[in-house]
């Protein structure tokens, strides 16, 4: 087996090295006149001046009637004047002032008289309500210098200042093109092996955010002749192009060697996680960039190579976004091989911005879908304490972020559920719900990393749930709880029991899978199995250890194991059989201060209405 | 002459009477359902579930053989455990695990024996270098609530989900109208009277930011049964229609008339300035809308009522973006009979963020190319002090206005060019500048509010330039002037001197145009007229107050006036004559803490390039 290793090229170091590169080879912009009447949003090359003034001619401010000032002079409520039709011309708004005229009077103020005469009981000087020429914009002024962004008032003052057509940035054709023989175009239904090719829909979507233009390839497989074809057609009409996965050393990644071939490979292997396996390299003075198959990783290089590849050809500054201050809620721990970008979600809870580390697998797409922003941790750092002050690149507006409902605790699907009643509402703020078991629940409520949060903790001496260890973690009565729902815990088994498990010390014999450290379902497996006498080596999959319901349902669905314990709605959405254990108390443990809040009440409200106890009973396991 | 006066509603009444009525007719979201590969940026219309896991198998994380977990419990570097062909699978990242295994070993650690054995020397633990089946995704777990917006990311999340279509609401088509006889199409070359219609093109950038459609019609002139028929035929092919211009009470304004007899008009007028003559109604259950016709009140309409009309059908509350809190730098005084939008310039100096209100003109769309946020003075407020803390609503990005060089004082178009320069080199900030008179740069540098301005103050009793001022009005030192240019200024006229105006006396003759109090270039004219013995009272124009060099030319091209004060580069833009009158030092005054700031540097450093001193000479004047 081949095994070629990458290269770990510190990121500025890979960075500077590909740019200076580029730049020698005169990679850079290419323009297009457009009608300025569509140019919202593009880049002018050069600077704008105005070609007219604006207003270009002297027009009346107001409707009334133009005169020449020195006729209206005399005027008071003493003296009125009486001004003949030959002292005025009546004027709308936006009409020429005639020659003879230098201000108008307005129509409020006019008195009517006999004969069309009016009379007038105050003056008005020269070029009042008038809008002389050039009020707003004076010919020869410049509008906007070189490599302005169009804003739609900036459209309206070019064209107020007589510029119809404009030359403007050519977006740049970035042609994305994926690899793989495992790769499928997006299906319902995949097959087992099937890798969903959703990258590209990814890549596409950031790089209208870059302000450039994308062609989609069909996928090509892993075979050399036909990458490097592809990759010929892609550079014989995009500006810059994309493979997408082969970007490694293993046995099926060509990427590397077929860009050697066409032109040069600048460096291979970069010392960021994730996004490591990365190939920057140029074939006919256009940048060509290997991507990594995982898509976190591809995101990163997208993030931080891509986007300024884009600005360099625009001759901008990359923009990298807002940054902010915030606590990290969680200790990372990171390696000294690479700089990390670790997705985090962030909180305003009382007035402190905390951020949450995100799950840090280079094929979590769904650490992207719910990060707010990422910690880049340098290079040469060991990890960050929590507690400590980080700056956090965002990538959704503060304002997004501060109106956030933040519940920490034991997963329920009925949190996504209440969620999404909020939103279909038109609530205005956004749920972030973040599953570390009960007993997160209570650490992150009671360090103020959360508004709530749900429990589910039995008290083994007592039955009851919750009450002691909110008294006993939580002594200071900072924090309640309050009604959620009981729910039905059991053990989840695959479609017809085909093992014959009957009760919970049958899974001494099977395949189990468990949940986390914490979570009230893993503090109740651990009580049913010391009341049976189970010891953890007994329990084949014991550390097996997942965080959702529907993780642990997935995984017997899958067949990786036989058994799990998990709340009945969860055993349903997956077809699984289920063997019920126990009612349980799901409630919400809220700190004090937040009991009035209106996100809180919010989602109070939605979970206690009649509409929602409908559909909890379409989940079933509710009791 | 007809005038009827609107109604003058606050805001808030006026908003919630629109929009209670439009729920009440039921106006709200039409759907479509697209492939998720182009959805992103759409809004999801319910709450998206996954169908699939993802992986939806069980996945070789790793280049390398898949096992048991089991056969290789033994292995350590004192007890190697030799695999067989039997014992192992090659696997490449992606691939499905084979039934019979559990776990994956990296290639990096395998030792090549004989026969295809390989020797490994440590053990794995089951779904070690897996991705299990849902360890991102899990069927059923909700992706995104109802009403989300899709990022690059959920996109790839729906697709590892299985979902390859999905109803997304239809962007709400609108239509603009462009009303009046007096309004032309984009055109370098205006008549005398012709309004460029510019105003939809800053509509439909607009709209597009709050993820609406346009279609623009043609532009229909004030006549009722043809601004009804456009109307018309807008209500059948759009979800909301904009009738710009014609919404106020005048001789041609037919707006509000016309929407009344198609359908009801809920609003006419609205205690908002600028933006007072709107017209808010409804037909045939689709909001019509009149917008003023100053492009500065329809800009506020269209931020205020139209974006909430748009987030409405959404069901989706409004997002206004995000707010600053900032010192005003100069006292604004409001009226009691509106709530007023004043566009403001912000800059950090030094730790302080300054807010500079720009100019109020309802036609000055300028104001709004130049603001980096509004201030919304409330109806019951009658004014602003300067130095207040006031909270800005943000039109750009807080960290591009972060990097920006505030130069405030005197004007000269150099300034422009010099940002032109800058931005062509690819600074990674802007230039703001602020035409404020040189005294005004005194004071602003005095007060940190600026890096830097332009003077050029002559001392009437040394004739030196700059040097007394700055030792009078900055005595603590903290400020020093650097080299700017040297300039003429002189009288302009009109090309030919048709008034034969030979010298500075000469202006007592003629219709004088001069700049406002405290520019370099008045104090210049006070002086002379000093010397001349002339007093203002003999100047006819005196009064007349431009605040730009280009301004005073442009009202001299345009015959407002005879003569005004300037440099000759303004005059030769206008193509006007030129009676020099003396040399000036133009300096920049900067306080001594920004003298090493970078922006200020590389400001400085285009002003005194050679490159730069071409485009001096070509622009003329400078000595």
């Amino acid at each position: 087996m081949k095994y070629n290793y990458l290269n770990n090229l510190p990121l500025d170091e890979a960075k500077s090295k590909y740019y200076e590169h580029l730049k020698k080879v005169g990679f850079t912009k290419k323009t297009e006149t457009v009608p300025v009447t569509d140019a919202c949003g593009r880049v002018i090359k050069d600077a704008a001046y105005a070609h007219i003034c604006s207003p270009h001619y002297n027009a009346s401010a107001m409707d009334g009637v133009a005169v020449k000032a020195a006729v209206t002079f005399a005027a008071s409520e003493r003296t009125p004047v009486t001004l003949t039709p030959a002292d005025y011309t009546v004027v709308d708004t936006g009409d020429p002032l005639p020659d003879k005229a230098d201000s108008v009077i307005m129509v409020e103020d006019l008195i009517e008289g006999e004969n069309g005469n009016y009379d007038i009981i105050s003056s008005v000087v020269p070029w009042q309500n008038v809008r002389q020429v050039g009020e707003d914009i004076c010919m020869g002024d410049m509008i906007a210098p070189s490599g302005t962004a169009l804003t739609p008032s900036l459209c309206g003052a070019l064209l107020a200042g007589g510029i119809t057509e404009i030359e403007v940035i050519k977006k740049p054709l970035v042609g994305i093109i994926p690899t793989g023989d495992e790769i499928v175009t997006p299906t319902a239904d995949p097959k087992k092996g099937d890798i969903i090719e959703f990258n590209s829909t990814v890549f596409k979507g950031m790089l209208n955010g870059f302000n450039a233009e994308s062609k989609l390839y069909p996928i090509t497989p892993d075979k050399k002749d036909l990458i490097k074809s592809a990759i010929e057609t892609a550079l014989s009409e995009c500006d810059i192009v994309l493979v997408s996965a082969g970007s490694s050393a293993g046995r099926d990644d060509y990427t590397s060697e077929i860009i050697a071939s066409l032109g040069t490979v600048l460096v291979h292997g970069i010392a960021v996680k994730p996004g490591k396996p990365a190939v920057l390299g140029e074939a006919l003075g256009k940048p060509v960039i290997g991507l990594p198959g995982y898509p976190v990783s591809a995101i990163v290089i997208m993030d931080e190579i891509v986007s300024e590849v884009v600005a360099m050809y625009y001759g901008k500054p990359r923009l990298t976004g807002e940054t902010v201050k915030a606590t990290l809620a969680k200790k990372i721990v990171s390696s000294l091989k690479y700089s990390e970008y670790v997705r985090v979600s962030l909180g305003r809870i009382g007035g402190k911005l905390s951020a949450s580390p995100l799950a840090r697998g280079a094929g979590v797409i769904t650490s992207f879908t719910k990060a707010d922003g990422v910690l880049i941790i340098p290079q040469n750092c060991e990890g960050i304490e929590a507690g400590e002050e980080v700056e956090i690149r965002l990538y959704k507006p503060l304002c997004e972020i501060e109106n956030t409902l933040i519940i920490t605790g034991s997963h329920d699907p009925l949190i996504d559920e209440v969620s999404d009643f909020l939103a279909r509402r038109g609530a205005p703020f956004r749920v972030c719900s973040t599953h570390v078991g009960s007993m997160g629940a209570i650490y992150a409520v009671r360090d103020g990393l959360a508004h709530m949060g749900g429990i589910h903790l039995l008290d083994t001496e007592t039955g009851e749930y919750n009450k002691s260890y909110v008294e006993k973690y939580l002594p200071d009565g900072n924090a309640v709880t309050v009604k959620g729902v009981g729910r039905v815990q059991g053990l989840m088994v695959k479609k017809g029991n085909p093992l014959n498990i009957k009760e919970f010390k049958d899974i001494k014999n099977v395949r189990y899978v468990n949940r986390q450290r914490g979570a009230g379902t893993r503090i109740l497996c651990d009580w049913l199995m010391e009341q049976n006498a189970i010891s953890p080596k007994e329990v084949d999959g014991y550390y097996n250890e997942e965080f959702t319901h529907t993780a642990v349902a997935a995984l017997i669905a899958a067949g990786n194991a036989d058994a799990g314990l998990g709340i009945y709605s969860a055993a349903k959405m997956y077809d699984l059989d289920f063997i019920p254990i126990c009612n349980e108390t799901y409630e919400f443990l809220i700190d004090k201060n937040y009991l009035d809040n209106p996100m809180v009440r919010a989602f109070l409200d939605v979970l206690y209405s009649d509409e929602f106890q409908i559909r909890l009973s379409e989940m079933g396991g509710y009791v």
